[in-house]
């Protein structure tokens, strides 16, 4: 996989800020703008939740009926604009009517995400004293701005990969994330903006944003809920001048995309809410590969295998629990599991084999079981099908995080 | 509903007992045998896990196989017997062997069930122990034996319910339960054992156990996991004399077996991991009742809706984020909801109807909240469908109790 900086130097032609428009107490930083000097194509992946969030409804029209001259994005948190009926529309709106009016683009020509409590109105008037403050100090302080998209993330969250063609042309794909709860499979999983400099069509943009997705996003899991305001978006401007053709080229910008995205979207599992553990999870030998998924997401979601990782304790038997109630059939004697330290998902230490535990050593798999990261491979000795899920563990300071989110 | 006792005097021709077999720590109670003094017609709902305990396999073979002329339950703590190949099944029919031995039945009359860790082969040895010290113990003490099934529960569970019948006929139904974690719907979700001495038939004793059961240990969820080993057994020995016959007087025997299961259910998710909040989850107007369940089981799975019980924060957003993810189409502007306190589903405060929440009392709603037993009611507004589940917070103490359960 190529080489992925946690830092952003700069794409062409895209400016950014993040400032503190009084939404969060204590002056914290809560507001960020994305701005590009020329239209962007555009694609994006949102939630799969029924109950959609203001911003979600608005952004998967806006996406769809004007996808090649989106020219920012506007990122609020401390409220979700969730559950707020028409109103909420309404203010999804006025910020970017806001924001182009300010920026002198038309109102379609801008997206919004939004984070925090769900069925809380948009301060609709420090909304607006955030899009004056940040069109105000636009720049390339992009650590700035993952900062001010940040809810109970404990630190920001951006990723930049610099490409040079096989013409030699140079271009840049960056981006920014904020996670730590409602994280689930299977959708966009949080709130991710990636932009780049170089010159996609719309049909790239949206068929590279939904396989860099698939092997991204919708491969972890902190909690298992969904949130009503999962969105990722991918704004391409063109301005390294890098035209990404069909074939190679194209190949090899969708692997740099999908390199951004893996490291925006594991970033997000390992500071999840109250983790203490990155796990990775590799089912192979399943019927297919939904099969495979299904049981990976199932004992992702598990909250017995979670605690038990949490607690360093060896309870290996739970992994089968969730295996056998992931609604995929299993023969348990053709199950084999090992567990490995790190995250290549080496076999290293076979637990169970033949539909009994293997004489393995106890003190070994403690010892694995404690380790930060944990490499858990089960095979279904039943087909080819494989996923891999990246999760984490459920800890005291989940619950403490999540039993006074609002206060 | 009929009045249920939460102790059991007795019922005819049965005799049980609890006894220390050295399985736990401490000399704590952790083998338990309920016997009949004649053949019972017994009946059996299983965990839908595809990895299912030896106990349970033997259990639906010798149910399917011989459901006149059951005798005996033996109950083991400490070890499930659960992903132990071909030896675990060999434990269990070895265990039912000396069981029948010991009182003169025939092995294919003795049933099974085992509790406690996965991955753990039956000390046989200690069994035989449990089986020898219980056997010589037999009486009426069903505070013991409901105690020797424990494993994290907190206190022991039974009940129990006098019947008599237009004839004047008077008969019992009785049961114990275990809960505690991997807790979850559709299915039978713990180990159950209910007797009663009246007299059915294994036609009246299936069809009687598979309705019990859906309204009540397929109604509670504690963590959404699902055990390998869960089992409900209900054996009936006609000891009485009394003859339940169809209509009215089964319409009677299944209220009163209703009344006992939904008891021991209940109980079940009030002792739940580390609980300190019960939740009666109602859902109304869904397009069908399995709609209506999707969603009330997805909100009573959810981590962030227990984590906000827990805190005592009114975050009634996230029930309508787990709503959405239930995997049913929902129009957020049909939908309403209420809290109340207590378990009777009533619709006192409205929080959010028309696809925004109401102008209701804040303080009113956090007062409900922290309540120790609060009600929720969904309205979907989309049909007659409807669902009930009980369900319970997620605290510190289930982080702290599964992350070190095996020590």
């Amino acid at each position: 996989m190529p080489d992925v900086q946690s830092t952003v130097d700069g794409v062409q032609g895209f400016q950014v800020a993040g400032v503190s428009a009084g939404l969060k107490k204590d002056n914290k930083l809560d507001f960020a703008l994305i701005v590009s000097d020329r239209p962007c194509v555009a694609a994006g992946v949102f939630t799969a939740n029924e109950v959609k969030a203001a911003p979600v409804l608005v952004d998967m029209q806006r996406v769809a009926e004007n996808p090649d001259s989106i020219r920012a994005i506007a990122i609020n948190t401390r409220s979700a604009n969730a559950c707020t009926g028409q109103q909420g529309i309404d203010n999804a709106n006025a910020t970017a009517r806001y924001v182009a009016q300010k920026l002198g683009f038309a109102e379609n020509q801008v997206l919004v995400m939004s984070t925090g409590v769900i069925g809380m109105q948009l301060p609709l008037e420090k909304i607006m004293n955030g899009v004056d403050l940040a069109a105000g100090s636009l720049g390339n302080d992009w650590a700035t701005t993952a900062q001010a998209i940040m809810t109970t993330d404990t630190r920001p969250k951006s990723a930049s990969i610099t490409v040079t063609n096989a013409k030699g042309q140079t271009y840049h794909i960056a981006g920014i994330s904020k996670g730590a709860g409602m994280i689930a499979p299977n959708m966009a999983t949080m709130l991710s903006a990636v932009v780049t400099d170089a010159d996609l069509t719309v049909e790239q943009v949206q068929g590279a944003l939904k396989s860099a997705a698939d092997v991204s996003y919708n491969q972890i899991v902190v909690d298992g809920d969904m949130s009503t305001n999962d969105t990722v978006l991918l704004l391409a401007n063109g301005a390294s001048g890098a035209k990404i053709d069909s074939g190679e080229d194209q190949a090899q910008f969708q692997e740099a995309l999908v390199a951004v995205c893996v490291k925006l979207a594991q970033d997000v599992v390992r500071d999840g809410e109250g983790v203490t553990k990155f796990i990775t999870l590799r089912v192979t030998g399943a019927a297919d590969d939904e099969s495979a998924r299904k049981i990976a997401n199932t004992i992702a979601i598990s909250p017995l295998v979670k605690t038990a990782f949490f607690g360093g304790d060896a309870n290996w038997g739970r992994i089968m629990m969730a295996t056998g109630r992931a609604g995929v059939p299993v023969k348990p004697e053709n199950l084999r599991l090992w567990i490995a330290t790190g995250e290549d998902s080496r076999q290293d230490l076979l637990l169970f084999s033949g539909g009994m535990p293997t004489a393995f050593n106890e003190a070994e798999s403690t010892r694995i079981f404690k380790e930060s990261s944990v490499s858990v491979t089960l095979d279904c000795g039943a087909g080819s099908g494989s996923a891999t899920v990246w999760t984490c563990d459920l800890s005291h300071d989940y619950v403490s995080i999540n039993g006074d989110y609002r206060s």
